[in-house]
């Protein structure tokens, strides 16, 4: 096989391999190595669970986040014009969404290098599938404004997109503040719009729930901490 | 376990289980004894493949498409009341997710059953992994409008949104008018607006390549009666 930059999910939470990623993602893992990383200790914990028989003292890790110098990021994909694959592994999900992996996949295709997307779990496409909402029409937004009015404002134009657009509005938020978006989206929304809150995804205590906002308003499940997502829907 | 809907993905074309599903899906299938499907002849192809063991003979199909009466979908969640897991299985990839599935969804969310969603291949996901567009900002459209002049506004306002939100585009087009959409897209975007051609996802031929609107002008691939999909971004 053509060398090339292998993207590669990882688990959420504390889910079995088996259980979000195909066999094949596996095969794949141990035929690489250069990974580019987003955390290496949490990368090598995630190779140990792959195969605990791994030799993670032969591999090795370039880090990717908000602290990497641009400029480095070229020689990230040098092993690529040696014959070498490279996987890039995310903290969570799958990379270059809701990451900063995509940087380096757009050196990678600019340069016209092989980029090959492995399955895994997304929380995004998961809780879109079990929402009940239009999944032929959506958008993710990511996180929403941390200011009051600004956030209100966001959460208004996107229940104003559900109509205009027929389109599911999908957003985050860190856990610590879950709690205070929802109390936002209940009290800014129109009663009828629904609101899907989806926490944990793929673990033992998963939660993808649909209601009308104003069902809502008594019973909030305790969302501190939790990873969530939420989607909002006519 | 609970009584549940599990939402089953399939394999993308001609691709083997073991690259695209976990194993879990596996564990997950051989204990439905129901299911809603879009096509049941292609559904039991499917869960041949996921066992050839499987005795297809012992189990119950739903047909859910544009031809099945409403009022009888609701019957199709019967079995859960009675204590059964049901799945739902569509044509290609996440049901569901650009399908008719998430009608069922939303009335199994409203009669407050347990909805689980499974792994598996999303187009949509795996071409937006590799595309090295924005993974924090996304639309996804379903079809263009198949009108010349309604399909190239369309064409213009997805350009323009591109800018005006951070978000990267994404739509599909039915196989046979796939490379008349590239050739309007390259005819009326700005030639530097970035078109991601994805092909073929997770299948033997693959193809996933991002170039410029005015350097695609003289190198589209073939793409009549493939599976394709189309980003863009700036």
């Amino acid at each position: 096989m053509h060398a090339s930059l292998f993207l590669i999910p990882v688990t959420l939470g504390e889910t079995s391999v088996e259980q979000v990623l195909p066999t094949y993602n596996k095969e794949i893992i141990l035929n690489i190595k250069y990974f580019i990383v987003e955390n290496i200790r949490s990368a090598r914990r995630f190779l140990k669970k792959v195969d605990t028989n791994i030799d993670i003292d032969t591999l090795t890790f370039f880090e990717l986040n908000k602290h990497t110098n641009l400029e480095e990021i070229d020689n990230y994909l040098q092993p690529i014009t040696n014959g070498f694959h490279i996987g890039i592994i995310s903290e969570a999900g799958c990379p270059a969404i809701a990451d900063p992996g995509s940087d380096i996949v757009a050196i990678a295709q600019r340069k016209n290098y092989k980029v090959v997307p492995l399955v895994g779990p997304s929380s995004i496409l998961l809780s879109l599938m079990a929402s009940g909402f239009n999944g032929q029409g959506f958008a993710f937004h990511g996180y929403l404004p941390v200011d009051g009015a600004e956030r209100i404002r966001k959460i208004k134009q996107l229940e104003h997109l559900i109509h205009k657009e027929d389109q599911t509005q999908i957003f985050i938020e860190t856990p610590y503040r879950n709690q205070k978006l929802v109390e936002d989206i209940v009290k800014n929304c129109t009663p009828s719009t629904k609101l899907c809150i989806a926490m944990n995804i793929t673990c033992e205590n998963e939660y993808i729930k649909t209601l009308p906002v104003k069902e809502w308003e008594k019973k909030l499940p305790d969302m501190a901490k939790q990873l969530c997502i939420f989607l909002l829907y006519k």
